[in-house]
């Protein structure tokens, strides 16, 4: 007797525009029985889901809601986590593949190896695998009109909780810096931009892809505005300068 | 009387495998008149172009093939950008859509920005617009079985001829350092990751998504070995401290 059990699919949607979603995801989400996705709150909206429903996509009969409150108490995250690998293994044990659906890439600061783990703890036997996707940085870039990176230049990506000391260092060493998730310090870091005369070399991006998307290159209009929690900024920190030789500014 | 010229679109093909293309780039080459693709060799094969063998999308009747040589002498590039702009802005002036095709993200190391700068000088109407896609990191980490960063983690991308000092800054300053084009340092970096300890927190992965695909987490192996130049190294230096409150291991 053969048991088969589902995959755990991490399904990369890119973040915003339903024409970026990969081929692979495409096919898989159109014959797939069942989706799961997560919400912040209960009864919430799902940013992935609305992706999908932008392409059209409608959803199979059934569906999993998978509840992960955006909180740090690591206690009550792993008891989110785990409830929502119970749920997740059931269905998958029912011989039916599971794709769970990411904004963005599922490799890229996603929630969804955090369910994988929860999933193993349970049973260690759960295949998975993650398809991946357009990463925001690369989409914003698109949006920008500019290589994000180049030839021989090094860039960072941090989350913008780094802290300003940290961040001043970062746009000294590295000809390209991303702060991700830049909602909390926009103010702060706008400020430290133009105290270093790198305003006008940043681009900042918010829902890129989506009817409410913003790409924002005159930072000083920002710093009064409340903007989403999906935005990033892109300093382009060496810019004019020879570092690199076959730049073309 | 309009006179309509047609767009560069700098196409991103992802790094390999053909269903990680977009449905962006899928629709538009499918209905495009003229593809453009570069070859670092006269007669030489494209490996953005093998992408699309693979996927089973025939080019149209009317192709350009561009000649970029991997050379670093400024003066020579730039003269083959301004030929290649050239052959490329005769076709928009026919008012025909101009998709150049790019392996990877067009935005991340890739020549498409160098192309688009060489038309502008020669035209500074021309409309131009980059699909995002998947950038060979991302792939990689998906087939690396874990994210490439989380949380609070910090990110730093730089091609292998940063040099082994400063590469030895980044392990200790980031949690996740990825190599970009490691080939010409795999053996020293190899020795460097093996004398910090760090050896076991390494992926090395080449040509992810081909046929030809490798992903290597042994990497003493791998010192005697000719690799492609299409390979990276993700190293999670951190791994298994208490940086990240809510890592699985």
């Amino acid at each position: 007797m053969t048991t088969t059990v589902g995959k755990l699919i991490g399904v990369s949607l890119g973040p915003g525009n339903p024409q970026w979603l990969t081929r692979a995801a495409w096919s898989l989400l159109s014959e797939a029985r069942c989706w799961a996705w997560p919400v912040a709150k209960v009864g919430g909206e799902s940013y992935a889901r609305a992706i999908l429903e932008r392409a059209g996509l409608a959803p199979p009969p059934r569906t999993l809601v998978l509840h992960f409150p955006m909180i740090r108490d690591r206690r009550l995250l792993e008891a989110h986590w785990r409830t929502a690998a119970e749920a997740s293994l059931a269905i998958l044990r029912e011989g039916i593949d599971l794709p769970f659906l990411v904004e963005g890439d599922a490799s890229f600061y996603a929630t969804f190896r955090h369910l994988e783990r929860a999933i193993r703890e349970l049973d260690p036997t759960i295949r998975s695998e993650v398809i991946p996707g357009v990463a925001s940085p690369l989409a914003a870039a698109a949006l920008s009109g500019r290589a994000l990176c180049d030839g021989e230049e090094s860039l960072a990506i941090v989350p913008a909780t780094i802290g300003l000391e940290r961040l001043e260092r970062l746009l000294t060493d590295f000809e390209i810096v991303v702060l991700m998730k830049v909602r909390p310090m926009l103010a702060e870091v706008i400020t430290l931009l133009e105290r270093r005369g790198l305003s006008h070399k940043a681009i900042f991006v918010e829902r890129a892809g989506t009817p409410e998307e913003r790409v924002v290159t005159d930072l000083g209009q920002l710093k009064d505005q409340e903007v989403h929690y999906l935005s990033l900024l892109i300093v382009h920190s060496h810019d004019g300068e020879a570092a690199l030789g076959m730049r073309g500014t």
